[in-house]
C-alpha cells in the first residue's frame, strides 16, 4: 500500500518516502506515504476558487445529494475499510462498526438534513426586523458559507468517523476541505478518499488529502478559511498561536483531551438497576477502541458508601475483557492503534500512579495475540482522597485506563467534576429527578454534553462516549471549546453571519431567497 | 478629577499616579488615574465567585430589571456625561448623543429582551429531539450561564456606548464583568461606574473596573471566563495569542480595524436622489465623531463614469464642515481624542498618500478652537487604480480621512471591496434590485453587516456606520472575527451550549424549567 496526498485535482508522489504505516497487531510495515512536491499556497487557492465557487453555485439540497453519493460509494467499499481498521488500528468488529458506520451514518443524517433545507443558497437566522420607526426599513440576519477552504487537522483514532463527521458539515456547507489525517492511521482515511475520488462524486478543487508532511499549510491561511482540529491539547495551542491564524483571525475548532467523568447517583446502591447500568456502561468505555476515545470516562465518581462495591463489580467486569488479536476467539479489546500510543500509555499511567492506587491490571500474559503488536491491558485506578489530589483531574491516560474517585455530597462532588477544566461528556446515573437536574445546573457550564440515565432509558440510550450527529459534540476550557454537530449548530462555524438592513421587499426577498 | 479602580468591592488607590487624562480641546490636564495595589487573581476570583453566583441566581427577567436601573441612574446623569465627553473627548452634541444616549439606549433595548425571556435560568435551543429508536430517549439543548468572568477591554472612540453594549449583553446573561476601558478616554466609563456602583443596583462583585494598569488580567484567566475586545489589530493579536488565552482555550471576541466601504450603485447619475442620499451620507460618516468609528467609510467606491461628479460633490460638503472647539457656533467637527491619536491619524495620511492622490484637505486656519487642540481638518483622497494599489484597502486611518475608488464593472467592484480582507459594514446605494442582490451574494461573506438603501428609505434608514442593538456587530478577517449584539444572538458569547441526553419528562423539564 502506497499512500499519497491529493491536491490542486491530481495525486502527488515525488518518488521519495514520508513515512511509513504498521499493523497494530504485531508492528510490521503495512504501507509507505509518498513525499509530496506540491505547493500548498497554491493547493489551498486551487481549492479555494475551483472547488468553493463550483460548491456554492450547489444549492443545499444538491450538496446533500453530493453526501448520499459519498455514502453509498463508502458502504460499497466498507469491508475494505474494515479490513484496513483490523491490520492498521487493531480493531474490533466493535471498534470498526463505531469508525466506518459511524461515519458514514453522519454522512447520511447530513444528507437528510439537507432535505429540509430546499434549494437554497444561504442560511437565514430569524425573521425580518424593524431598525428604525420607518416599518419599511428591515433587518434580516443571514447566513452564507465562507470563501475559504476548511482544513480538517484530524486525529489518529478515529480516521473514519473523525474525518466524514467534519466532511459532512463543511459539505453541506458548501466549503471545499483540505483533510490532513493522523499519519499513523492513514490507511481508512485515504483509502476513503480515494474512493470518493474515484468515484468522481464532487466537483474538481472540493476535496484535497494531505498524507504527511503539511507541515506549512497554515502559512496560507486566510481569514475566510476555517480550521477544525481534533487531537491534543499541546497540537491544539500550536496551532491556535501561529502567527497567520492569530493575524487573520481565522476560525479554529479545537476537540482535545478531556477528563471526562461517569457518576453513580446517591440514590443508587448496589442492589438497584440503575447500579448495573452503570457498572456496564464504565467498563463497555474503558475497553472499547481500548480507551482510546476523546470522550471515554477517565473519572468514575461513586459515593463513599458505594465504594467498595463499585471496585468489586467493576474489576469483575474488567477481569472478562480479553486482549489480543480481535480476529481470535473470545478476544474484546484489541491493540493501542502505535507503538507511539503505547509508550503515552504506560508513561501516563505511571504518572497517575504515583497519586493513584492500582486496583486492578489486566494479566498481560494472556494476550492472545502476536509478538510486536500495541497491546495495553485494562487499568483501575483508586483516588481515596480526590479533592485532594491534581494529577487525576489533569491526566488523560488514552488507553483503558480510568480511575474511581469517592464523593461525600453532592456540593463536593459538583466541584470535582468541575476541576477536569471543561469536558466533552459527563454521565450521570440516577432516578432521582431532584438529583439529575442539580446535576444540570452545576454541571453544564462545563461540559459539551451531559448524559442523564435513569431505569427507563437504561438500555435504550446512546451510550456515554458514542457522538451522536443531532447532539453537540465538544467542550469548553480544556476539552478545546470546540462546537461540532448538533445537526444545523455545526453547519454556523462555515457560515458568515451577516446583518443586511435594507427595504422591506428585499428582506422578504432575501429570507425567501425567491431570486 | 481622581480616577480609581474597582476591584473585589472596593474603590483601589494607593496614593501613587498611574496616568493622567487630557481635554481635547487645548490639550490641558484634566484628571489623574490612581495606581492600584489590588491583586488582579484574587479581584477576578471575588468577581466569579461572588458577582457570579449572585448572577445566575436571578432570572433572566430579574437581570433586565438590574439593566432597567442601570438605565435610569445613568440618565439621570447624563448631562455630566456630556460634559465630560465634550472635554475629554472633544465631542459634539451628536458625538456625545452617539456615546452616551447610545450606550443607554442599547441598555435599555437588552432590558426589554429579558422581558421576552422571563422568569427562567437558562436559554434553550431548539426543542427535544429523539436519538435512537426510544422515544423516551431524548436530547436537549441548553445555553447556561459561564461561571467565570467577562473581561471587557475597551476602545477610547466609545467610552460610554463600547462598554455598555458589552455591558448589557454580559450582566443579561448572568455573567458578571471586570471592564478595561481605554485610559485616554477614562473619564465618561469611570463617571458611569461610578454611578453604577454608588447606586447600589449590582450584587457585589457584579462589576469592577480596572483604571490605568490591569497588565496582568490574562495571567489570571480560565477556560470559564470570555474576553471581548474592541480596538487594534495589534492588540487583538496581543491578547489572542498570551499562553493563557491559549491554553485555558478562553472564549476571544474581537472587533478589530476594519476598511468598511460605501457604494454607489452604477444605476446612480450624478442627478439621481440616490446619489444625493449616498454624497450625504459619505460626508456625515467622515465627520461625525471626527471620523473616529471603526464603522466609518474608509473606502468610497464610484462608478468611474460619475467619479467627477462624486469628488466634486463630496469636496463640496466636506468644505462645509467646520472644524473647532464644538461649543462654538457653526462647529460642526471636533478635534481628535488625543495627542496619539493625531500623531498616528498624520502618519497615516502621509502613508495613503504615498500612494493616493490627496484632493481635498480642509483648511487648518479655519480651525475655531484653542491652541493644544488635537485638531485634524478632513481629507478626500483619490485612488485612480484602485486595482493596481494595496494601501487603500490595507490602511485605516482613524481620523475624518477616506479614499474615492472608480471602479469599472460589477466583478471588479466586488473583487476590490473583498480586498478589505473582511470589514464590520458596507453600504450600498442603487434602486436596482439585480445589483442589490448581487452585492449580497458577493459580500456577505467578507461583512458582518450589509446596508442596502433605495429611495424608499433613503430618509429612514438607520445610517452606514451606527450600530443598531438587533443586527449583529462584528465582520470576518480583518475586522476581528467577532460578532456582538444582534439582539439575542450576542449572548451566546457568554453562554456554554450542552446537549442534555435523558428521558422524555426530564427533558421537558429541562426545556420549560418547572424544577
Amino acid at each position: 500500500m502506497r499512500i499519497s496526498s491529493y491536491l490542486s485535482g491530481q495525486w502527488q508522489d515525488n518518488g521519495d518516502l514520508a513515512a511509513k504505516v504498521y499493523c497494530a497487531l504485531d508492528g510490521s510495515e503495512m504501507g509507505e506515504v509518498a513525499a509530496c512536491s506540491a505547493d500548498m499556497g497554491q493547493a489551498m487557492e486551487y481549492a479555494r476558487s475551483e472547488g468553493g465557487s463550483a460548491l456554492r453555485k450547489l444549492s443545499y439540497a444538491e450538496r446533500g445529494q453530493l453526501l448520499r453519493s459519498i455514502a453509498k460509494t463508502l458502504e460499497a467499499n466498507k469491508e475494505h475499510y474494515a479490513d484496513l481498521s483490523y491490520r492498521n488500528n487493531g480493531a474490533t468488529e466493535m471498534d470498526t462498526f463505531l469508525d466506518v458506520e459511524g461515519g458514514i451514518g453522519t454522512v447520511k443524517y447530513y444528507a437528510s438534513l439537507a432535505k429540509g433545507l430546499g434549494e437554497r443558497h444561504w442560511l437565514t437566522d430569524g425573521a425580518a426586523e424593524q431598525v428604525t420607526k420607518d416599518e419599511n426599513f428591515r433587518a434580516v440576519h443571514l447566513m452564507t458559507p465562507l470563501r475559504g477552504v476548511a482544513v480538517h487537522i484530524n486525529a489518529f483514532n478515529f480516521p473514519g468517523w473523525g474525518m466524514l463527521e467534519k466532511v459532512a458539515v463543511a459539505l453541506l456547507s458548501g466549503v471545499p476541505m483540505l483533510i490532513k489525517p493522523a499519519t499513523s492511521t492513514l490507511p481508512v482515511a485515504y483509502a476513503m478518499v480515494k474512493d470518493i475520488v474515484d468515484a468522481e462524486i464532487l466537483p474538481p478543487g472540493a476535496i484535497s488529502l494531505v498524507a504527511g508532511g503539511g507541515r506549512d499549510i497554515l502559512d496560507h491561511i486566510t481569514g475566510q478559511d476555517a480550521v477544525a482540529f481534533t487531537g491534543s491539547a499541546e497540537t491544539a495551542a500550536a496551532l491556535a498561536s501561529h502567527p497567520r491564524m492569530i493575524s487573520e483571525n481565522v476560525r479554529f475548532n479545537a476537540e482535545a483531551d478531556s477528563i471526562n467523568s461517569s457518576i453513580l447517583g446517591p440514590d443508587l446502591d448496589a442492589e438497584s438497576n440503575g447500579f448495573k447500568s452503570f457498572i456496564h456502561e464504565v467498563s463497555r468505555e474503558m475497553t472499547i477502541k481500548a480507551g482510546q476515545k476523546c470522550t471515554a470516562i477517565r473519572r468514575i465518581f461513586v459515593p463513599r458508601s458505594q465504594l467498595e462495591a463499585a471496585q468489586s463489580a467493576l474489576i469483575a467486569k474488567l477481569a472478562k475483557a480479553k486482549a489480543g488479536d480481535p480476529k481470535r476467539e473470545g478476544v474484546t479489546l484489541g491493540p493501542l492503534v502505535s507503538a507511539a500510543q503505547k509508550t503515552a500509555a504506560i508513561e501516563g499511567s505511571t504518572r497517575l500512579a504515583g497519586e493513584c492506587e492500582l486496583v486492578f491490571e489486566g494479566d498481560s500474559g494472556s494476550i492472545d495475540g502476536e509478538a510486536g503488536g500495541y497491546y495495553f491491558t485494562p487499568k483501575l485506578m483508586l483516588c481515596a482522597n480526590p479533592a485532594e489530589a491534581s494529577l487525576v483531574h489533569e491526566t488523560e491516560v488514552f488507553g483503558p485506563v480510568a480511575t474511581l474517585l469517592p464523593y461525600d455530597d453532592d456540593a463536593q462532588l459538583f466541584d470535582l467534576v468541575r476541576r477536569g477544566g471543561g469536558s466533552l461528556v459527563s454521565s450521570v446515573f440516577s432516578n432521582d429527578d431532584g438529583f439529575a437536574i442539580s446535576a444540570v445546573t452545576e454541571l453544564a457550564s462545563s461540559h459539551g454534553r451531559l448524559l442523564i440515565v435513569d431505569d427507563s432509558i437504561a438500555r435504550s440510550h446512546s451510550g456515554h462516549g458514542n457522538v451522536m450527529p443531532m447532539c453537540n459534540h465538544g467542550g469548553p476550557g480544556r476539552a478545546g471549546g470546540g462546537q461540532e454537530l448538533g445537526g444545523l449548530r455545526g453547519l454556523a462555524f462555515y457560515h458568515v453571519r451577516t446583518a443586511v438592513q435594507t427595504n422591506a421587499a428585499r428582506a422578504s426577498t432575501l429570507l425567501g431567497e425567491e431570486l
